[in-house]
């Protein structure tokens, strides 16, 4: 059995998970649509943190170079369009009171070829028209357009995406820590980092939280050196992801929260019910029965035991296999990947505290909570659950946590806090001047 | 009866044709993908032109500018991953052989928003590693791989769609003869240019075809004028569309036979056939009834034809108010917008016969000569008959088709021929300075 069970994890891991990552879609009661009002918020209040960032960025002289921003992770929600327009009317804005002639803007959406582009592409508005009047009262007049050029781009941000100097300035938030890949280790059975009994790092032995530390590390590192061949001289970088308070990274903190405890107990519980559920015979009834159906009921059912077993909705060793490519790094482990880079500079690298990421109305209302969990751990990870274990079993599984997050209701409204890092960082061209020409 | 049907086709007006038009998605019988050989074989049966025009392209100087290049009304398929693969890998070689370093390419994919473009990034090949390694070898070595960084730009390329002076090379295939509308003219009961009787100009009244030729002629020159502003420096542009041979803008060549003729008929067959499906009761029931019944019947009668008059499959008027937004201008009609625009300077302009659409195994086989057509007709102006007819009229109709192709497959087969412009263009910078800086 054991066999089969690692021919049927091997069958999974190959598959390339940036070919499989992605938010739910659709706008159903747990697709990301619906579930990423908190980012939206988390968003809005770090505006003054970014309009700081915008600040600071040299305006390019204006040549025929068109302002380009890149928005790195972006999903094909309104979270993007938003945040884009925002960042093309400050730079506007800045031109304009600087008394000097905007230059064009254009946007790149980056996000994993399984992202809906398509659906991205019906959302965004039509693009104004600068024919006549000034920059200043076409952007004034048009609310319902955008003042830029606009593409998708498909593909993995830890991989080069852009000619090199082509971006001035790239923001990515919420999607750093999704790491490239489940580090090898993990899902090894004879690895010390094999994480048994998990499905996320919260909480892990220490040798599987560093092999999701290392990952982390060395995914960061190829962000930043790709980012450094694209960004434009004088560019820079507004980055936004998951933080840990704690020192030790098997305590993932919210992160931790969402992934580890009620969903991986409800994991846990799918294991469970696969010996409870099997059926029974009354006392009684058994009672009544000559000797020799004894016999023969009582094989039938160790089969069926056994069997079970086999079929279960989830066996232990495919749960061990499965693990939420996510990893909050601690503000420390966010600093020194970037100093040993070096290609950027340090600007602010701050922690912001999000808040909860559930969506609720009445957080007293435990059954809400309860629904509001499960939907928000769905809507960013229900498509991987589902490519592992089956759309049935996700199912299953969301329940469990539903009832288990009711349960804990108050608990979860106080523990589930997010916090996130902020990085603002600006392209060293001296470092870039250095190791190219010398 | 006549304004409701007015307001029916008036509710289908305004929904803006780029926002519905697309070719026949999937990789069904009757999708773009399935139909689209002939356009690849009538694609690869130029690539000595389009050799010719990259051979007469400036070499950008290898600042930090990536060459850049965009397909226009790209589609999903493969077509354009090959020709886009031809063009950066030509470019590439011309560096190659000059002894110049060659800078980084990338491609830019463009069609209506309605176009399916998470099926084609889902195509893309995975980016060529440039780490170690000449370009050449790079290159050789990576057959499965892309030299260039993808995007996808949704939008009208009658409009803008990037930065000033940001695009090397324009390229355009089998796009330019889709008029941005369908003149209004067209649908208005009270012009001259009302396109009584057809769903075509093939053949129409003069008015009706000069409205379609200015559309073409207008929209033409919108797409020249926007290419001017976004073509850099030294860049150019290879363009192919449709072609008629007769001066007659009435008489539509091989796209009249494609969608007037045979389409046009069906879309007769399925009014006819409204009068003709009504219930009829046979003499000698008739004569078996008394006479008050006679009465009673005639009545019920004329107004169950009268009615269906009203429900029928497809109604006269309705069938009035669509028009597939395609024309095959002459020669002498694309060299005028060329000229009258100014800012590019053509260094080919010519015919190329593409030869038959149909895909076909057995040219001699009535069927399928019948239901290649079908396909063909469909996987183009399916989308737009469906929105304006609905699907199960779209299935009666296509169907009729088929049946009425097999009938003439040998005629078909002599007079489908289609025939292409090809230009070569090169934009005149000396215009743009002018009228720029004077
Ligand atoms: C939580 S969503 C954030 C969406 C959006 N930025 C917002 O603020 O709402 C995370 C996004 O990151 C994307 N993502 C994860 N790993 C990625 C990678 N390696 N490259 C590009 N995008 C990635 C996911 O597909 C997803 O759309
Ligand atoms: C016949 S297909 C050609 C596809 C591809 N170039 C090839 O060679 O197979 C025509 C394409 O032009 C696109 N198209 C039509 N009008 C357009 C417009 N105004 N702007 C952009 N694309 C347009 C259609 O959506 C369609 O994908």
């Amino acid at each position: 059995m054991a066999t089969t069970l690692q021919r049927e994890s091997l069958a999974v891991a190959p598959v390339k998970l940036e070919r499989l990552l992605s938010m739910k879609g659709g706008n159903g009661e747990a697709s990301y649509v619906k579930n990423s009002q908190a980012q939206a918020r988390h968003a809005r209040s770090m505006l003054h943190l970014l309009e700081a960032t915008l600040d600071a960025v040299p305006l390019p002289e204006g040549d025929e170079h068109a302002f380009t921003v890149a928005d790195l992770g972006c999903f094909c929600g309104n979270n993007t369009l938003f945040m884009v327009d925002v960042i093309v009317r400050h730079i506007a804005k800045r031109y304009e009171l600087s008394g000097r002639e905007a230059p064009e803007f254009q946007a790149f959406f980056s996000d994993l070829p399984s992202n809906d582009f398509n659906v991205l592409f019906q959302l965004l508005p039509p693009l104004t028209s600068f024919d006549g009047g000034s920059l200043e009262q076409c952007l004034a007049a048009a609310g319902g357009s955008r003042p830029y050029y606009a593409a998708g781009v498909p593909g993995s941000f830890y991989r080069r995406l852009f000619p090199e100097r082509s971006v001035d300035f790239f923001y990515s938030a919420f999607s750093l820590h999704w790491l490239s890949q489940v580090p090898e280790s993990m899902t090894d059975r004879r690895s010390p980092a094999y994480n048994k009994g998990r499905v996320f790092i919260h909480g892990a032995t220490e040798a599987a939280a560093r092999a999701y530390g290392r990952q982390f590390q060395a995914d960061l590192a190829s962000f930043l050196l790709c980012r450094a061949r694209e960004v434009c001289r004088g560019g820079s970088m507004f980055l936004v992801c998951l933080r840990r308070t704690s020192a030790n990274p098997a305590d993932q903190g919210g992160a931790g929260v969402l992934f580890g405890t009620h969903f991986q107990d409800a994991c846990e519980d799918l294991i469970q019910e696969v010996i409870t559920n099997s059926k029974t015979v009354s006392v009684t009834e058994l009672l009544s029965l000559p000797f020799s159906f004894y016999a023969c009921v009582t094989s039938c059912w160790l089969v069926a035991v056994m069997g079970r077993r086999e079929q279960g909705l989830v066996d232990a060793e495919k749960r061990d296999g499965f693990n939420i490519p996510v990893y909050a790094p601690s503000l420390q482990e966010f600093r020194e990947v970037v100093e040993a880079d070096g290609s950027f500079a340090i600007n602010t690298l701050q922690v912001v505290r999000g808040g909860s990421p559930l969506v609720v109305s009445r957080p007293d209302d435990v059954e809400e909570v309860g629904r509001a969990m499960a939907n928000s751990c769905r809507s960013v990870c229900g498509v991987l659950v589902e490519a592992h274990l089956g759309e049935e079993v996700g199912d299953a599984l969301f329940a469990r946590l539903e009832r288990r997050a009711a349960r804990w209701a108050g608990e979860l409204m106080e523990q589930l806090q997010l916090f996130h890092i902020v990085a603002s960082l600006y392209f060293r061209e001296a470092k870039w001047f250095t190791n190219t020409f010398s």
